[in-house]
């Protein structure tokens, strides 16, 4: 049996033609995606197996995509560690105790994922089944360490992220101990989602792009490296690394050993593939703001990203970031037909 | 008479220390400009002479840079435009009839400087006596043409500027009509400031790093090459181009055929050096962030920015975006004296 084209091209093998698959493909711009939404509050939506079943696999009965990916969210699994967590209407993600001393820190714990996050190891049971008879592999994923610490220290959103980087930069022991907690529990937690069933796994590194190139490699890609290497070495599925603002420290990325680099639409896909070479691959990166333009400006912007990655091994087609709440579907439709149909047009 | 440090360094002639100002050096962490702003709205200060040119000196004699740079802000010349600016308590710039269609854009006017923003020009008469006392050059400033349509667009600050994308990609008429009219106000409006006394101006690209290195290239750079031709020509002080969030397209930079490139943090400046060539001074680059460290974090930061530019001859030091207003001022000082006193330190 040959592999499904996103696992293929996951491990840069040939493909009938590109796959791809959306950030928050399954999200509020898609009205199945509100009618539950209406119904629910988002952690009960998280929380929920047959819920969170039905959303992951809206986008692939709506849209054709060439990969589910797990409807959860990167935070809940905060709350085993002892933090309390709530989704604001409007305002996104709010922690109510956040850490703010090395003593809030010690006194994290690092729960495992059975114990901690059981409703989304039973959503990939639920999943798995579904997906099969479609064809369609599933992908888990965690927040990786530095984007989980941001939200954990600022307590939510942040513009600056100056609580998280000045905890990072004046003291480093503390930073040691808080990365390496979370280590072990997005480790942990990606292991047993692959044991659960899930085919592939992402990690959001949505904030990385915050720190200067020395930061992220003295203080942030060692913690990554372990859990990717941790992963692969236990599961050996392929592993996504992806993270905003990446450009200043590209070639850091590599030496992360992610099977795939995801990147946004920051990245010339050209100077990408330059700097991370043959042996990985690309996953990215349509600006999302672009699908709010009329059809005939996408369609271009659509070929410059297959183009720029240079032919169709080892390039996952996506979002530079998650689709944004008011986009159209019938935009996102078009862009997912165009991609599948883009290597079997004519040249020009 | 030798260049002030400042003026020399941006034209890459030898410097006897690295010269340092900050961005937003004039500013709320300084208990002197806090005591100012109790008394005056925002916009008041900005349009008084005195208050402007007594707020500008304050950081040269507090703190010892190397540069002054006028206090303004860069949106109030849309005023004369036609839109309707306000700053809000804690909330930032609002305009409160943003460019939502072409008409809208065909509305606008182009006024002269001396006529929107003849207080501003005024402000300049006024310090230049005052510095040249002192020795130290006064640096004029304008937002490029991309942050400036992107404030008229989204009607201030935007986390996706998803309005000013989407017209940029959709409406490419519009967008040239907005972007030309923006070019001859920033262009006549630094022209202005140079004839008014200032020796050298920065062009602000604030959020330029939204976009991919396509929409740059396409939408933006050629707006930034005409005003940074101009003024050039018509003047002869040296041009600094400020974006943040450049790693992407930093080999488009240099074609903006600035004297100096300032980068944020984001940027390995070896790989700014390696891109930009030795040709252009280059301006940066802290993380703002890391003067919230206690100084023994601060200071090997600091090294490594001096380090990072590789000598002295073209680089002018500075913060990677603003100061933030909770910086504590103490550990300012402390970063002027360092950079200043680095070159004569004995190698270890």
């Amino acid at each position: 049996m040959t592999l499904p084209r996103f696992l293929a091209a996951c491990r840069r093998q040939p493909t009938d033609t590109t796959p791809i698959w959306l950030m928050r493909q399954a999200g509020r711009y898609m009205p199945e995606y509100r009618a539950i939404r209406a119904k629910h509050s988002f952690l009960e939506m998280v929380r929920s197996p047959e819920v969170a079943a039905e959303i992951t696999l809206q986008p692939v009965d709506l849209l054709g995509v060439d990969a589910a990916i797990l409807f959860a969210d990167i935070l809940p699994p905060l709350i085993g560690m002892g933090l309390e967590l709530d989704y604001l209407h409007g305002e996104g993600p709010v922690l109510y105790n956040p850490i703010r001393t090395p003593a809030d820190i010690d006194a994290l714990r690092v729960p495992s994922a059975e114990e901690n996050t059981p409703f989304t190891l039973e959503t990939i049971r639920l999943l798995r089944p579904e997906l099969d008879q479609r064809g369609v592999p599933l992908i888990g994923f965690s927040g990786a360490p530095f984007t989980l610490a941001a939200y954990a220290i600022e307590g939510g959103g942040s513009k600056h992220h100056a609580r998280v980087k000045a905890l990072m930069m004046g003291e480093p022991a503390a930073w040691d101990t808080l990365m390496t907690k979370l280590t072990a529990l997005v480790s942990g937690y990606l292991v047993a989602q692959v044991e659960a069933g899930a085919q592939a796994v992402q990690l959001f590194d949505s904030w990385v792009g915050q720190l200067s190139p020395g930061d992220f490699r003295a203080h942030v890609l060692p913690y990554v490296q372990t859990i990717i290497h941790e992963v692969r070495a236990k599961t050996g599925v392929p592993v996504i690394y992806f993270g905003t603002d990446t450009s200043g420290f590209l070639s850091d990325l590599k030496s992360t050993s992610a099977d795939v680099i995801g990147v946004d639409w920051r990245v010339d896909l050209r100077a990408a593939r330059r700097v991370l070479g043959d042996d990985v691959a690309i996953q990215g990166n349509l600006d999302p703001i672009a699908l709010f333009a009329p059809w005939d400006a996408v369609q271009p912007r659509a070929a410059d990203v297959i183009q720029q990655a240079g032919g169709r091994a080892g390039h996952i087609f996506n979002l530079g970031h998650g689709i944004l709440p008011e986009t159209p579907v019938d935009t996102v439709r078009r862009l997912v037909d165009y991609v599948h149909e883009y290597a079997h047009q004519p040249v020009p």
